[in-house]
């Protein structure tokens, strides 16, 4: 059975309760790699590893926690979302292990039916979460109510308080966010010039973000391919950018984890060594059996 | 058993039939991770990992075929040796193993005794390699002549052809070369302003050398913790030192691996995320076990 990893993503990142109590039912069948609460966004990001039936088990007891504890009628937050498990994406560790994700997104698809919430799989570029989440929790019933789009599992209509849920399989993406002192508009314009729907990098989607409790503004990022688009390029073009909008770079965050690759790549920028990737280090090279 | 890596140092650099008989005799008893051979140096670097047993016999073996195959008299290369194998180093992979590491280096001298060259064990920082090899092969040889100092095991003079070798366990350390454009002058200039021995960086040795076959030359660096001065400082202190004195960095290359940490401490830099580490990197974290 091959090792997946899910990166669900749940609307609430302020009460550490409700956060521990996803991350416990997550623990119980499946391993918990990273967690990362912010309370501007209002969310928070697991990523966790199992193979495919513990994954699913995991992933329906946290969502079931989110269903109980969070209501997305009280929520504030600037992440866009549309539930209180807000998206569940399914990524294969191994590329050949892509159908195995689809195959697990589906499964838990059909299962979180049962959790009485309408449950839309993505397929990207076209039906990723942005589609879905356009225009909002508002625009997502309105839609569901003109039948301009239909759930692939479960109720027809929003759950009241705990909305939808996005499910799907894709491969692995690098969340990342630069944080500027400045005004929004500026964040929203670096935000506008670097991400690939409006003329910028390639597989780079952005918002621009304010943050009041931390007091900045935030590029937030979504890198879908880093050999495409490195994330020390991204990071160097939103810099270029926000300078040449009077904005300063006060530092990034990375949300859940990094493959070995892109970062290699980026410390490979930082030594100047041409060709540097994972292959040159010391521990991955230990675990390689090919020697 | 533990398992220890060794970087043996070979002044063979161009010849590969050499070359390939040394790495063959090594893989007969261990596993080779890396090889690095440069013609300027004129020397070779392997890099293998076994347990302790193996590893000396690994060693043992690749010793005798390069007092068989290299003689120093017929060398010219611009890296400082001593011997044909001009120095072994045992490193411990976990630091509770430096110990066995100490005991492995021991046995290996003692047993490289029997290939009948003078066997020098160094004990940084006050007896490391530069101790051996300063001034040379000739001032060796005048110094061991005088008394001044004596090997460790084997005999009591160089080998005609071989030299001697230098065996002792070690703390791992990244060699980092970075290639310049301009004169030698200005590559040991920039040496000597982040070398630690002339008020540098801390625990950077560094040399500057002349790469006429590569045309460029070169500031050699051994990073001996790079927690205190991690690569990417140091390679940008090297840059700034360099376009001070009005030459410019063509490049860096890595001889053999480096630690996952050091490289995550540079994608940190590049990446503008404060205490990224290598705990970050997905690949790392799947493997450790209280994940």
């Amino acid at each position: 059975m091959p090792v997946l990893e899910s990166v669900p993503n749940f609307s609430e990142g302020r009460d550490r309760v409700t956060i521990e109590a996803i991350g416990a039912a997550l623990a119980a069948s499946a391993r918990v790699l990273d967690v990362h609460a912010d309370a501007d966004h209002n969310r928070s990001v697991f990523t966790v590893v199992g193979e495919p039936d513990a994954l699913v088990e995991a992933l329906f007891a946290a969502v079931g926690v989110a269903v109980e504890r969070i209501d997305l009628r009280l929520h504030e937050g600037v992440h866009p979302r549309i539930g209180a498990a807000d998206v569940v994406p399914i990524v294969p560790l191994a590329p050949e292990d892509f159908d195995a994700a689809k195959e697990t997104a589906r499964l838990l698809g059909a299962r979180l039916a049962g959790l009485g919430l309408p449950v839309f799989l993505y397929a990207p570029p076209e039906r990723g979460p942005a589609y879905y989440r356009r225009g909002g929790l508002a625009a997502l019933e309105a839609r569901l109510g003109a039948g301009e789009l239909a759930p692939d599992f479960g109720e027809e209509l929003l759950h009241p308080s705990a909305g939808g849920v996005i499910v799907g399989a894709r491969l692995p993406l690098i969340a990342l966010n630069v944080n500027l002192r400045g005004e929004v508009e500026i964040a929203r314009a670096v935000a506008r010039a670097v991400r690939e729907r409006d003329g910028g990098l390639p597989g780079v989607r952005a918002l621009g973000l304010d943050l009041p409790r931390a007091g900045v503004v935030q590029v937030s990022m979504n890198i879908e391919d880093w050999n495409v688009s490195p994330p020390h390029a991204v990071v160097a073009r939103v810099a270029a950018e926000a300078a040449a909008r009077g904005a300063k770079v006060l530092g990034s965050e990375l949300v859940g984890l990094m493959p070995a690759g892109a970062a290699a790549a980026a410390a490979g920028a930082a030594l100047r060594i041409a060709g540097f990737d994972a292959s040159r280090l010391l521990e991955l090279r230990l675990l390689d059996d090919d020697g």
